[in-house]
């Protein structure tokens, strides 16, 4: 992966200019491992415009720094920003652009003082520059996310012959996240929902001790964390034979998310995404219970840019792994929601999630 | 616990006078849980000097808001802290008081614009007034905290038998870990340690695939999450018969670790316990070797205040639960650390991890 992450330094490097610095401080941590490969709780990036990056991280994870990331000179040291403050101050940046959102008020004075004294000025990046480079995935990313995605649909093929009356919310969690790393994956990419009966109408309900029924709706949320890539996939599954009105709903939210999908091109702004799939549930009578954005982008986050919803701007490209997640939540009485992840291409979409979206009846 | 989260909003109301302001937002999520009950991925507290508090959260957490404090009122909102701004507008409040470690620059920055629109400033707090009242905890939260690590100890209990030759250190991990959540814990309160053989010299190594061999030292650090509250234990333990240096290093960590709980009263220097342990260490010449703090605070966060290092100030007090865990780490031979969760009192030191200490042989 060397090559691949100097390139995406390269890329962030060009845009220091335009944003009216000599260098780019990133320290908010996933955007450091999507520039160096380094997974650490501590560590931060020098990008300057025109010279190598540089790497600073203390004792814990120096040693993998220097396996991983050989080309980057490495800082070691516990403060980690403050240490790339003052190689900054020693390359003569005078501009320093740092992340808004990834500095606390507290860290950014104790930084700022530091910077003053050196001559630097500290510049707050304008929208989020790494994030924007990391929307659009190279197939190294994605045959990770690939790999997360089969091992989230193996889990949830080993768990289904448990799933039945009787059986708790948690139960399920506990089983479909344990399978998953029985099958290779380095945890959940999230808190797992498991949602029954009318519980489904939460659509972010926590797993409890509820007990499935006959007449049941049941809602699974839940996707592996894989080489840092996180899936995602909601299944509402019957418990014995579902009534009128749950057949009619499950029908709904599908015809609604192949909708979405379909409507998932390069080019395509994401709130038309959105509202392809919700004037499907509108047309239905059931608009206000889709509470929800159709999806978002997947990646080293879970939620990641683009987010798809009726207020949101933005354009789809190639290679953009999104997810489409419609649903339909009726007080009292339960919700549908069905969600895949897939990879927006230019030749249509590509579906990582493979599971059956037939309802399945337990 | 309604009482309790009162009690604990009225003595932060208290010092937003001595800070200048006249309510206090708070916006670090474990900090409006300790105030009000609620936990959440996305809320905030408006906690006026002189008036009752003001919770903010979204629709997803707003039934829980409302069940488990039905004293507050609720805004339901999902720009929470923009909400309590407007509020507090509303109620007149000239001076805002802000955590300055909570609040990132961009978060900051839309706020101040929108509270100088509404002629209110906003202040940073100095210092961690919500992090510096949760030190001292009350018997509820003992309570809990003595459950967390009762079921460590059972789960460590549970897994003895299967540890030994052959086994990797990641499926120790695992086996801990579901050990825990069998025996009642949310999850496990962090990511556990398993560090074999020459990997027991790296404090905060992963659990990887190497097979645990005779002659190996092992060194666990594992703890379970319950009720919110976080459990810390190390244990070391040798596979197949020690050799000498192995049996006189884990005596000296042992006899360390005693000392700096035996320092642990309350008044004591925080300081004043890290050199307890660490001088026991430094007499036997391993002083480098020791190459972190004795220990921390543990609460509603697994590392919280006060931190006990050789350059850390601030004293003990009763009712405070920290851990004490020395070690010493021989690069490419091994390490030892032993580590108890216990709560700081008057009458001497309450063991909430109460696993043995004698080496055990496996």
């Amino acid at each position: 992966m060397g090559e691949t992450h100097t390139g995406r330094r390269r890329r962030l490097a060009k845009l220091a200019a335009a944003h009216d610095a000599d260098a780019i401080l990133v320290t908010r941590l996933v955007n450091v491992r999507y520039l160096t490969g380094l997974a650490s709780s501590n560590a931060a990036l020098l990008v300057p415009a025109g010279a190598p990056a540089v790497l600073a991280t203390d004792g814990r994870y120096a040693g993998t720094a220097e396996r991983i990331a050989p080309e980057l000179p490495l800082i070691r040291e516990r403060k980690t920003a403050a240490a790339l403050v003052a190689r900054a101050a020693e390359d003569g940046h005078a501009r320093l652009g740092f992340e808004p959102h990834a500095l606390t008020v507290e860290q950014h004075a104790a930084l700022d003082e530091q910077a003053r004294a050196a001559g630097i000025g500290l510049v707050p990046l304008g929208g989020r520059l790494v994030e924007d480079l990391r929307r659009v995935k190279d197939e190294e990313e994605i045959d990770l996310l690939r790999e997360a995605c089969a091992i989230t649909c193996r889990a949830f093929d080993a768990v289904l012959p448990a799933i039945g009356p009787g059986r708790t919310e948690r139960e399920i969690a506990i089983a479909l996240e344990r399978a998953m790393v029985d099958l290779g994956a380095e945890g959940p990419a999230f808190a797992s929902i498991i949602a029954s009966g009318p519980n489904g109408a939460v659509p972010h309900h926590r797993p409890g001790p509820r007990e499935l029924e006959r007449g049941d709706l049941v809602t699974m949320d839940f996707g592996a964390l894989y080489g840092g890539y996180h899936a995602d996939m909601t299944r509402t599954v019957a418990i014995g034979e579902p009534a009128g009105w749950q057949c009619d709903l499950y029908d709904l939210v599908h015809r609604a998310q192949r909708a979405g999908i379909d409507a998932a091109r390069p080019g395509a702004e994401t709130k038309a995404v959105d509202a392809a799939a919700r004037d499907v549930v509108k047309a239905a009578g059931h608009g206000d219970d889709f509470t929800h954005g159709l999806g978002h982008g997947v990646g080293l986050e879970i939620h990641e840019a683009p987010l798809m919803g009726y207020d949101e701007t933005g354009k789809l490209m190639d290679r953009v792994p999104i997810t489409a997640e419609p649903g339909v939540y009726l007080a009292g009485r339960g919700g549908v929601r069905i969600e895949d992840t897939f990879v927006v291409r230019a030749d249509g979409p590509e579906l990582l999630t493979t599971t059956t979206k037939d309802l399945l009846v337990l």
